[in-house]
């Protein structure tokens, strides 16, 4: 599938944080390059971007893109940017006959929407248009947004000052070539530039489709719109299934708002996972050093590295940094943390009394919690989705809620119970996993 | 497909084992269920048995295999059993007429034998035999078996007294309805009731296929050829690629021993790996205890654990009992057992003289035993042939290794250098996975 983006205008409002508005980097990626990326995971395989403003920066930005992603970018240029946008679609008129994925460079959507176009056999002639049928649509600027009138799947109308609406136009379009004769007609019969213009011509001929899309789009045109996609875009990272309780309700909310700041340094998601580790290892020693200040230093260090633990993934998804290794090294690093702290819980209480149980509570606690881990991520799939089946009634106890504990044990000064716990919940549950994964 | 078993015949050789040839259990398993299952893996899916002596008894057996094994196994009855075995074969006459495959009772094989001939598409009024072209198969009773010459890769000749001969019946064919013909002609002219004697019949015609088939099989007709098939089963056993060089040298052989027994007692694989675990814990006691007896005598039962622990696995093969639940289990239980095990250990050391730096050592050694089966397990397929990948030139120290250092450690009464060689050597493989991982 192709994919033309309309990248030529100025973006006036958004001066301010940058001159090219497809270049601003929101979260740390550029608008156009995040449009590129969601049209890719849609199914678009090469591209065709209109630059107009600004050209040059932006073709050479095309260039590196390109390479970077192993794809083919295509630039068109339309020194007429300062019309309208419909005529930066006709520049694509020589170069696009089959149906092609049309998008804004300033729309950012969640890649559903695309695919719930792509899979539309479009018939000749026609063109379909992703509309939003919330119209309370809290992302929406209502004083903004193109309007559109939605009868039995056909757009009716279409135009920003329509009173009669049901829907908006969320800027994404499958197009056959029709549009480039509507656009034309558009523009020689009525001098309308516009895109609307357009798809208002071919509405009124019954050949522009109207496909129902709800879910993440947003025009990202002024700063109120811009801090509006920030939030979205960071919320969008809560919903992770795997979060426990600690995660979502404490770490989570803290973790993003580092994130957001740190996207926009050149810091890595496996150096974030390094310097976590390495927070845990410090928070370690603090509690082998002995002494209560060292204690509760340790165990909001353990905290901090805790929380820390979720920029890494919010950082590599935020960026398209997510790699395999990623994963798996962060797993790896955790379950060293997680043996150092609980080795420095017990190293504490060594250091003031040396004792036999101690010894062994500290012993069941750290094979407790590497089973935890190591029944969950055993490689066999089935008995993972066996365990998972028959975890509802189980203990959600992830490496969360183990650090949380960890944590209120040594601000509290009450580590033996908390060594006591761990040991005691963690081996429980591992023995419950073999029952579930037996009975299966 | 369908298939076509001859066991209607007595197997007089074999009355020392077992009244009707069949029924005889090798390696815990009648030779009937063995050949039904390995047409199962090659993807039979509908069976026909031809019985004969102690029918009654044999479909008892065949009733009460197919609801186990939830397939349908449709009894024929040979009243003339003790005639040629081609008799046995006319009794399908009116149930099949697709190609099917035919069988004996009598002879083992691998499954990929079979397989090799369901893929072929069968001409009409042809056969297919798979012939065993090694013609120096040390599992082959030269007196005994059916001899074959081919050429062009059609059968020439077929019969036991055969002088030129350049490849032997495996007693693995696939049939059309022509072989019924072959059976009532030879039958009716010369009074022939053997099936190789329709094969000649067939092989004069050009009609009879030879496909070649190297690989396992054997014809169970005697005591010696049964205690060869035995050694065959379990010596096909030995190579799974897993195994550590302390598996492959010193554990397998002698757990194949006992599951040599145990394939006759009814324990299930499960209950195996609970007791090789209970002896790795009684071990790790005996460490606990102190002094040098109980330290050997604990040295000696974990080395014996780590052997009964290949037991599941063979007798899960053997008995054609493997589950997922059963690998995953194992595979938990000796987690377990490694870090009891290790914990033992350092305990011994601690109850001689308390030492901070023996508590660490014993720590590391516990963690890094743990990461090697983490990072070798962790779900994530593309990491695990990553570190494959890049594994040749790195530590093979998997469990049996880890294990057999502990016994010579507490045989030669020097715990702490193993320790230390366990800490060190298990972590520094993890940090080598890290790079293979990362590098990958």
């Amino acid at each position: 599938m192709k994919c033309l983006i309309i990248a030529a205008g100025k973006g006036s409002r958004l001066q301010q944080r940058g001159d090219s508005k497809p270049l601003i980097p929101i979260l740390g990626v550029p608008l156009l390059e995040r449009v590129i990326r969601t049209a890719m995971e849609a199914g678009a395989e090469e591209f065709y971007v209109v630059t107009g403003y600004q050209g040059d920066r932006m073709r050479g930005f095309l260039e590196r893109l390109a390479e970077r992603l192993a794809i083919r970018i295509t630039p068109l240029v339309n020194d007429d940017w300062e019309k309208g946008n419909g005529l930066s679609v006709l520049k694509a008129r020589e170069v696009l006959h089959e149906p092609f994925l049309l998008l804004m460079a300033d729309h950012l959507f969640d890649p559903h929407l695309a695919r719930a176009l792509t899979v539309y056999a479009l018939p000749d002639g026609e063109i379909a248009l992703a509309v939003d049928d919330d119209t309370r649509n809290p992302l929406v600027d209502l004083e903004d947004v193109t309007r559109v009138k939605v009868k039995d799947g056909k757009v009716r109308d279409i135009g920003k000052g329509l009173a009669d609406f049901n829907g908006f136009d969320t800027g994404v379009f499958l197009c056959s070539s029709a549009i480039f004769g509507a656009l034309e007609q558009c523009r020689d019969k009525d001098g309308d530039t516009t895109l609307s213009g357009a798809v208002r011509v071919l509405a009124n001929e019954g050949r522009a489709k109207a496909v129902p899309a709800s879910g993440f789009w947003i025009d990202v045109d002024d700063p109120v719109a811009f801090r509006k996609a920030e939030k979205a875009l960071l919320s969008r990272l809560r919903d992770k299934s795997s979060d426990g309780p600690v995660s979502r309700y404490l770490n989570r909310p803290i973790s993003l708002l580092f994130s957001r700041h740190l996207v926009n340094l050149s810091i890595t998601p496996n150096q974030i996972s390094l310097f976590s580790f390495l927070c845990s290892l410090l928070g370690a020693g603090l509690f082998a050093l002995g002494g209560y200040p060292a204690l509760l230093a340790g165990g909001v260090l353990a905290q901090f590295a805790s929380i820390i633990d979720g920029c890494d993934g919010e950082v590599a998804r935020l960026k398209y940094q997510s790699s395999d290794f990623g994963g798996w090294f962060d797993a790896v690093l955790d379950r060293y943390a997680d043996a150092f702290l609980l080795f420095g819980l017990t190293w504490h209480l060594l250091a003031a009394e040396v004792s036999g149980l101690v010894i062994f509570i500290g012993f069941m606690a750290i094979i407790g919690s590497f089973m935890l881990s190591y029944t969950a991520d055993k490689y066999d799939n089935l008995m993972r989705e066996r365990i998972r089946a028959g975890g509802r009634a189980g203990l959600r106890m992830g490496r969360d809620v183990r650090v949380f504990l960890i944590f209120l044990g040594a601000a509290a000064n009450l580590v033996l119970p908390v060594l006591v716990v761990i040991a005691v919940a963690m081996n429980l549950e591992v023995l419950r996993r073999v029952k579930v994964a037996r009975d299966g």
